[in-house]
């Protein structure tokens, strides 16, 4: 540690205030599993009680999945230097079909370890990479194929649930459980996520469970279309700026919002070192695109890329942690052509670095005829796979288009090829596409990759919004998690024109919750209303507090309510700023109540009927007739 | 004008540099219908040529729909205190029709022109009211019912078709022609829209032009299914805080961002007065809810309100100019109990004081049982109805109730009525809607309503995101316009919170214009895909200026890219921030071009048909079973 100067210590070890305060209005708590080490963290809102003139009655505290980590738990120590606790770890151990390496297996690995130059820089507890025996498959799929129940499907289970069956059988939730009949297009929507139900969804390959052993900081979390709608965020330097500790920072930040995994686009001078303290740091999974960092090990030449060097990049990544890859193996040398004609021809940086590779060697993709040996790797790991959409269209006209299909067919063909190792898969999607087109794209991906979860680039809906792509895509994002889509990649409003800072990833991230949300309440996902109607009756009691602390963003609600109405007074006031203190329209409401059980309900549904036969009659007697001639 | 304060003079009579500057990088043009003075105002984006290999390339200029007005036209002076040009008068003297009245026919007109002391806040240059002549209907659809095209439906015609007759017979646009197939669920989608189809739609009452003979000042528009879908923005002062000044500068800003309409939501003392300043300033048509003023005659008491307040409330407002009134004439004594058992009740504001008042007199609304009386005045200015959604569900619990719908029900059989007396209508709808529910509101309103247009608020999918309401709605309303809604109101981050600014105005401008362009190319609408091919290709080609000139907000564009990369030259040069200057996705489709050029796009789908077939054929031999047992 010594090694470590003065100056980077103080700056990477201490986060910023704003990403480690405590979630307002929300603490945490754990809740245990069958075993003691499986503990599920979640968030609880506690709420005021309601005042009526009939008295006072308790609103109950309402649990909320929770991505933030240990980051938003005042009883843990967080010490960047040394990573979080490695919970996985026994899990792991138990299984016993892996071994501990003395050194890194990738060549690149053991340089970086050697570079007496990068001490400084470097994660200082780096711990010795673990690798499948040989001969042993150690996925989550496997297990799960064998009829095993792990402690990470188990975690993932309580994780789904959220305690909805403790709060269902709690009367003091009656009144917060009314939920509409979703609409779940074929989705398998349970009332309630069993660990064998968890297996069997990973046995069919239908969701993925990302954690690497190397990764014994995580918290599992489940990606599949019977599940919640997750997101993803993306962090990363670039070649033009960003550093190390930015980039730690950034991911907690991502967590705290509510981001489900991480991916990092580095693409700088110290992506290894940046990797491994983002890894050490994180309790969600972290995903990569190798390619990217091979593309540098080659000057940035696509065309000098090798399978040796992208193999190294896969076992230097595994071995740190990562717990999935993108790789765009469906970029096949025939496909390629089909873009000639497009408006935005290639805008995937991994599909043009194939693409630009097939080209040059008129060969056809290594991802694609090597893709059992990348099975081979991601097998010894448990990485999983993300089939990269290398050719997505990157603009409304280029939606839904030959090569887009047929990139799509062939990423179901290599899904079966991963099965068959026992490798865990999702499917990446666009891009951009307007909405009458958005279906198709999720109907095909399911028949074509068999059910495998679809993750997707939101899609924008229109291309006439830069600056604002982060609601373009919102609303596409919306549509294509209720039709089936497991996992939404967030967009920041930079989207097309810059790197995003931390105010942007929280405006996409917020953006995505909604749009998660949004499809979780169409789908009829169980217990997805009662955040909703706990918020709803917080709002219109004016407990503004409990509005604000049930909010996705509670600083955010509470600092918009504070620039119209500043005083602290107006957070209890029975009146909001619409309307001011004169008239409200929701204490109407109240007189509404007692005349209705003055008068009685029946009184006014027989009214109501005798109106409408009234009118049907009426409509009938003028002939049916919409338009009226004069 | 002597009588107007020094002060108040400099302040009102002069708008920000904000609101007046010329919208980035376009120019006002006019195209002129049959007559010289149907004048319609458009906005014209001059593009950069593309230089490649083979030569240069010119890019055609993209004309814009232009709700902002004269602002934007640096050959127009602008006088707030003379108010906009009269350019619509001519055409109602034409018709010989009406009659000027020497006074406000309203006492409260009478009284508020006669007030020494508002002689420092009234507009100066207040014209004489105009109303039909006796026995005359001077109504938009009472003349389209006859056979009339008038100038307002033939300025309306030329607008919706943003010159795509001539871009359709220029063979530079024909690159960017290139459009998906809609899915327009039933709507009449033309490929050229005609004044006699304008007049056609608003008989069938399909669509209306909202156009009161006193807002003379006022750029023709439709709202219809079967034309571009529009938005609406409100404006106006409450209670706590707020001036004239303020309002009239946020109509501008609204107008210049894109607001279609605008509602004028004042609660405040000179309600009057700024209202006169409004609309003499407005290229848009103004609504108002005339119930909010009434309430304010009798100081806030609903049950004090009587139908000959109400009444002289809608003459003055109809005598100022004011568009169109939301009547929430559906808020029927028999439904107000039907709310008793929601999570949130009533929160519209016109609905809580229509049931209050239904409640203290234990009587049918007034609005409901005057509804021919109000159609008498409606008629006699052209004040189009926007009925009112009074029992909107608030929170996603109370969506798609029986108080809801009975309402609905109410205004589909209240719109007979006003159409029997000629007058223009259209529908308010929700509000809180979860995505699986939406679709049923647009299909009650089609059947229920008799096709009469739809303009509804939102709806929010979510209730949890209170900050980020403008995301939750734009998901609504985007699904919403594509399934027939002809007009979105807006929604601001502040909804739920607080007032918004003129940050705020702008945030849920944009993410309104959003959903209704990703509505209108979802349906299909001819040409709507135009300015998304022409970004498009500006983006491809790096053109950034030509990206930020075509897009929503070309101001918010240009920023964010500055803070990434600040500098002029990055403007014009070949790559972007997310990849930086060594390896850029874009320059490889150059490649891919030249490939396909060179290889033929002939042998590449021959290819990819042979390896379909192989696929096909090895998933067949495998059993055709996804789920592969262990």
């Amino acid at each position: 540690m010594s090694a470590i100067p003065e100056e980077f210590l103080r700056k990477t070890a201490q986060l910023s205030q704003s990403v480690t305060l405590p979630l307002q209005g929300s603490q945490k708590i754990y809740v245990t599993g069958s075993r003691a080490d499986v503990r599920v963290p979640m968030r609880m809102v506690e709420q005021t009680s309601t005042r009526t003139n009939a008295g006072v009655e308790e609103n109950p505290p309402i649990t909320l999945y929770d991505t933030s980590g240990p980051y938003s738990d005042p009883e843990v120590r967080i010490d960047l230097l040394r990573g979080l606790r490695a919970q996985r770890e026994p899990w792991i151990v138990e299984r016993g079909d892996t071994e501990l390496l003395d050194a890194p297996s990738s060549a690149y690995g053991r340089e970086r370890l050697a570079d007496e130059e990068l001490s400084a820089l470097r994660f200082a507890h780096v711990r010795k990479p673990r690798r499948a025996r040989a001969g042993s498959v150690v996925t989550q799929m496997h297990y799960a194929k064998r009829g095993v129940i792990t402690p990470e499907m188990e975690f993932v289970a309580i994780r789904e649930n959220q305690r909805l069956r403790e709060i269902q059988d709690d009367p003091r939730y009656r009144v917060l459980l009314k939920q509409h009949r979703g609409h779940h297009f074929g989705a398998r929507i349970l009332e309630q996520i069993t660990p064998e139900f968890v297996r069997d969804e990973v046995a069919r390959g239908r969701a993925i469970i990302p954690a690497n052993i190397n990764h014994v900081e995580l918290e599992p979390m489940a990606i599949g279309r019977n599940f919640l709608v997750k997101i993803n965020t993306n962090i990363g330097n670039s070649a033009v700026t960003s550093s190390i500790e930015e980039e730690v920072e950034k991911m907690v930040w991502a967590v705290r919002w509510g981001g489900d995994t991480v991916m990092d686009l580095s693409t700088g001078r110290h992506i290894h070192e940046t990797r491994e303290w983002i890894l050490r740091n994180s309790p969600v999974p972290i995903g990569t695109v190798p390619i990217y960092q091979a593309l540098e090990k080659v000057d940035g030449k696509a065309e000098e890329l090798t399978w040796e060097i992208f193999r190294d990049t896969l076992v230097e990544q595994a071995e740190q942690g990562v717990d999935y890859f993108t790789i765009h193996a469906g970029v096949r040398l025939p496909f390629v052509p089909l873009t000639a004609g497009r408006t935005t021809g290639i805008v995937s940086r991994g599909g043009s670095i194939m693409a630009k590779w097939c080209l040059a060697h008129h060969r056809e993709s290594f991802l694609y005829t090597r893709f059992e040996e990348i099975c081979e790797i991601m097998k010894a790991y448990d990485v999983s796979f993300s089939l990269g959409d290398g050719l997505r269209p990157g603009s409304i006209a280029d939606a839904n288009d030959d090569a887009q299909f047929a990139e799509l067919k062939t990423l179901g063909e290599l899904t079966q090829v991963a099965w068959r190792h026992d490798c865990q898969v999702m499917i990446e999607g666009p891009g951009h596409i307007p909405m009458q087109l958005i279906k198709e794209n999720m109907d095909k991906e399911l028949q074509e990759c068999f059910g495998a979860p679809f993750y997707t680039l939101g899609p924008l809906t229109t291309d006439i919004a830069p600056g604002y792509d982060h609601i373009t895509s919102a609303i596409g994002a919306a549509q294509i998690g209720w039709y089936g889509t497991a996992m939404l990649c967030y967009v920041t409003p930079k989207e097309h024109l810059g790197l995003p800072n931390k105010q942007d990833v929280r405006d996409g991230i917020i953006s995505y919750k909604i749009a998660a949300h949004a499809a979780d309440l169409a789908k009829g996902h169980p217990g997805a209303q009662l955040r909703d109607n706990a918020l709803s009756k917080a709002r219109f009691e004016f407990r503004w507090q409990d509005q604000f602390n049930l909010s996705l963003d509670p600083e955010k609600a509470r600092e918009f309510h504070d620039e119209t109405l500043p005083k602290d007074a107006h957070k209890v006031a029975h009146f909001c700023s619409m309307c001011g203190p004169h008239f409200c329209s929701m204490k109407i409401t109240q007189d509404v109540r007692d005349y209705a059980r003055k008068h009685g309900i029946e009184e006014t549904r027989a009214a109501l009927e005798e109106g409408m036969k009234e009118k049907a009659k009426e409509f009938k007697d003028s002939g049916g007739d919409v338009y009226q001639q004069a």
